[in-house]
């Protein structure tokens, strides 16, 4: 049962294990700086489907499956899936997993989405309601440019500011059994708040997140009295280039210098000055992507002991900034700890 | 902590109190049934916006506040807000909650997200990780015939299968403090799977729905070892009368007896005799409208005892229509006992 530290921020009273992940990539990330720790990349966007929408569904459908596989936990053992995406309706989750078997807790946190479903399988563990609970998410650089921006076709020129959605899908395996003495386990989760500081310019959703970050990090530094030396690495999820500036600024001005220890998913998944990618990578996928397939690597060879690892979301709609509106944000924290050995 | 009965159905170790609702109705729920039990009607589709996904935000943001104020809980006492609703990326809780300073945990489950976020809500507080959550919806006629369906402007023709959208928000508090002999309280939580027998009608989605509330209701009896009998009511969430009729022929496949015990939350909130409704109400504030404003009072009134409450959700897209895809459901149920005093 869950200790919980202030409003933001809980503590698990045991420890919830991060026992298996699972990583399908697209072609691009496949030609990135993580090409070789992916467990499978697609090379044709359609992935042998009739649309982009099914192309990701079965990317899901198959980065589950791959989860199953590699955890080597029975179906019939998993309690709970929480899972979502950026389609409408969460279409490539709900047509992935509906042949799952299992019961569904569908969630919507934009590109976030990784960050609150270990959230709430970590606490549905230590409450005692799971022994096993999967969390999927993923996203397609065509359904998303499709649904949110332009259609491909029209060529239209990307602005310097924007991010390239990431293409894959990534799966995590959580687990109330584990080894707190050799295993990788998540012992913090810090739930963001919805911040909205007026940006409006759907190109650049780095700066509308930036502030997310900051309060959701400012609020866990603060909850667990730790400072961002503790972590050998603090990551958000797809700020880019620009957001992530301005979270090292505004940190600053909190009177958290996270500067040495601070790094971005959207600045890993891709090699900038190779992809033309501009601000750098974002979607669902790019902290799935850099977590399941690069930092589980780096937790289990114990080269990370501690890691912050904080997904964030803009939460608008083509509808909303169409109507004018803001980019409202949230980012989602966990504390997981590795004590395997290096 | 959670005792887990089965693979689906878990039972609170101690009762989570619902003690507060608030509800705000469209014009046409406001004539229909239940007019004199929502805490405000509002007449203007608009609500004096300038578009419908604007009313609707507004709607949510209306009656948070309402929960607020008629629960007493203070913001800095809510430790989680789990919201989502039908709009694409969710935007009408997104946009509703960005300024209640309090985490949130955005959610999918299409017409079943009352009982989701519910769920989610209920294992948070026993769980140990929150003493208060408010757990809130939307849906609006004329955003979601936009989004989903023509635009209104066209006069289309509906099915006879088809049903109305609700326009409303609802909103509840889940609080661990009360007193079991005379409040109301969540005691069972039968999470649902994602269940899909081929129905591709847009236009009929209580039968697509339907195998899916006698998915989850089979479970929620097997589990728990109750028969029908057991409840006052079984309330689904927005089947209307083309899939509550299949949902009672099921169930008796199934060898459970529903027909006296059951009945549809998108068959009480419009006379469909009167308000020209085809199979009744549907949208993700069907159920939870008829939850917070009139099942609250019939539980606070001791008319009913023993409720199992369960919102239902077809987890269909334009898109994944537009593309032949099939319509994949889901329902969530909650068992609900009274102690207040007839």
């Amino acid at each position: 049962m869950g200790k919980r530290l202030s409003s933001q921020t809980i503590k698990l009273d045991s420890p919830v294990y991060i026992i298996s992940t699972a990583s399908i990539a697209g072609s691009k990330e496949g030609e990135g700086p993580l090409s070789s720790f992916f467990d499978s990349v697609i090379q044709d966007p359609l992935f042998g489907e009739k649309s982009w929408e099914k192309a990701e569904t079965k990317m899901v459908r198959e980065a589950y499956s791959k989860l199953i596989s590699k955890s080597g936990i029975p179906v019939s053992n998993i309690n709970y899936i929480v899972a979502g995406d950026l389609l409408n309706q969460c279409t490539a989750s709900n047509f992935g997993l509906k042949d799952s078997d299992v019961p569904v807790l569908g969630v919507y946190g934009a590109c976030s989405t990784m960050g609150e479903s270990m959230s709430i399988g970590a606490m549905l563990i230590d409450g005692g309601f799971a022994e096993n609970v999967a969390c999927i998410t993923s996203s397609h650089f065509c359904s998303a440019e499709k649904q949110f921006r332009y259609p491909l076709e029209l060529g239209t020129q990307r602005t310097p500011n924007a991010q390239w959605t990431v293409t894959g899908a990534g799966a995590v395996m959580l687990s109330k059994a584990g080894d707190p003495t050799k295993d990788i386990m998540i012992t913090h989760v810090t739930t963001g708040k919805i911040i909205d500081k007026g940006i409006k310019d759907a190109n650049n959703m780095g700066a509308a997140m930036a502030p997310a970050a900051v309060d959701t990090l400012s609020a866990h530094f603060r909850d667990t009295g730790r400072q961002p030396d503790f972590y050998d690495l603090i990551l958000s999820g797809d700020l880019g280039y620009v957001g992530k500036n301005i979270c090292e600024e505004f940190m600053e001005k909190e009177g958290f210098d996270i500067k040495g220890k601070y790094n971005d998913c959207g600045l890993i998944i891709f090699d900038r000055d190779k992809q033309d990618v501009h601000a750098g990578g974002s979607g669902c996928a790019c902290s799935a992507l850099v977590f399941c397939a690069y930092m589980y690597k780096l937790l289990k060879e114990g080269q990370i002991k501690n890691l912050l690892f904080m997904p964030t979301g803009a939460l608008l709609s083509p509808t909303s900034s169409q109507q004018g509106e803001t980019i409202p944000s949230i980012a989602h924290a966990l504390s997981i700890a590795s004590n395997c050995i290096s």
